[in-house]
């Protein structure tokens, strides 16, 4: 199984996603905050660019959630913090999302086969889904403003050494970025929360009051379940689709 | 003090240089080469882009040494591998070398106020002399045609490990590019010639019959020696003007 770890959106190419599963990766926070909504039972995410998108798609009983510069939209009903996504604001809603660089991600990744969205959250799930899907695959570091996001690559790190746990060493080759980032998560893997808070989004977030956020997004493997894009929006995967994660 | 790595050429841009010093790292091979062939008292390496210009350059008593696509190039005296500039054949000559990737960044960092050549050979050399020069400071991995090369960010890793011995943790800041390679380093320090032969460059080089050249770039810290640009040549830097790297 072949794995290519791109670094950030700006080094993505749309064209090198064709036939490919692509897992997006904006640990800090978007894809984060997608699993979380999901799993507290939200019917599912519409990822979009703009707040004026956002505005125009929401239909009655859709909610919007979305930060700029990490802080909440005016006028919306959730921030990006997957602390809000709980299950009292978020069962049986829809949700139009919009942040800076998780939701470009996505929409960069378009005409991949299937578009999957992976965090700490889910990491072993993602792995499994990926086997599962028996294509190349390509794990997207959303990165900040098309530069390089510690977090993002750690997570990387942490779906391919899933893969490598799953499918043994020999079976997994990747590029000599996804390489750097297994090693960097193996070093890092028994301090992750204290990794995340040395990273320029760590510090941003400790800054802005987001602490508790980086606690929740440093959780690993907390789930099964994996957000996959149908149409325009992600819902859950369906299990029976695929083969057992755990 | 502050150090910036650069994943890749492609990534650099020059202007980002100014007032800086630029430590250049081509591990594999054309660095290691540099520092080789210097410290066995070749008197300079004039580092070119193409073939033409080398042969152009080439004054009485000159040697060429290059490679295009790992091959030594037709009527050169070298190629790029460290193991053939030998005391026998390069004492008290110039050598004008081209090479793919690690003369570009050469060219790239020409904005800096200092342009180094680091590898594995001279990482702690590397950081004692950026120490010394009192600048914020850019580690360029050369990569391959614009991608990451696992080797090249070993050895940011490398040196920004030797930076953070010197002078202490706290009074190294680096970027999340940084951050992780410092931590893939750590992580690959004791099989540092596995790894390299699991990165790209090095199945290439095993592939090509340069075995022995990657067991030669993996070699760390066996010269206090560092390359610097003097106008368009590259000379040992004096130990006279920098403190004591050991």
């Amino acid at each position: 199984m072949h794995i290519e770890v791109v670094a950030n959106i700006g080094e993505a190419r749309s064209d090198d996603f064709l036939h490919k599963t692509v897992i997006v990766v904006d640990v800090i926070r978007a894809t984060s905050t997608i699993i979380t909504a999901l799993i507290n039972g939200c019917k599912a995410i519409v990822p979009v660019d703009t707040v004026l998108r956002a505005k125009e798609l929401q239909q009655e009983g859709d909610l919007l959630g979305g930060e700029r510069f990490c802080k909440k939209i005016p006028g919306f009903d959730f921030g990006n913090s997957p602390l809000e996504y709980t299950k009292e604001a978020v069962q049986g809603k829809r949700v139009i999302l919009t942040t800076t660089n998780g939701t470009r991600g996505i929409q960069k990744a378009l005409k991949a086969d299937q578009v999957l969205a992976g965090s700490f959250l889910n990491s072993k799930a993602c792995a499994a889904a990926a086997i599962a899907f028996k294509r190349d695959t390509v794990i997207l570091c959303a990165g900040t403003q098309d530069v390089f996001s510690l977090e993002d690559g750690l997570c990387a790190g942490h779906i391919l050494e899933e893969l490598v746990l799953a499918l043994g060493e020999k079976q997994v080759a990747t590029n000599d970025f996804g390489l750097a980032m297994r090693g960097c998560y193996l070093q890092a893997q028994h301090t992750l929360y204290d990794t995340l808070l040395s990273s320029s989004n760590g510090k941003k977030m400790c800054k802005s009051g987001f602490l508790a956020d980086i606690e929740a997004c440093a959780k690993t493997n907390i789930t099964e379940q994996v957000p996959i894009l149908e149409r325009d929006q992600m819902v859950l995967l369906q299990r029976s689709s695929r083969r057992p994660a755990f």
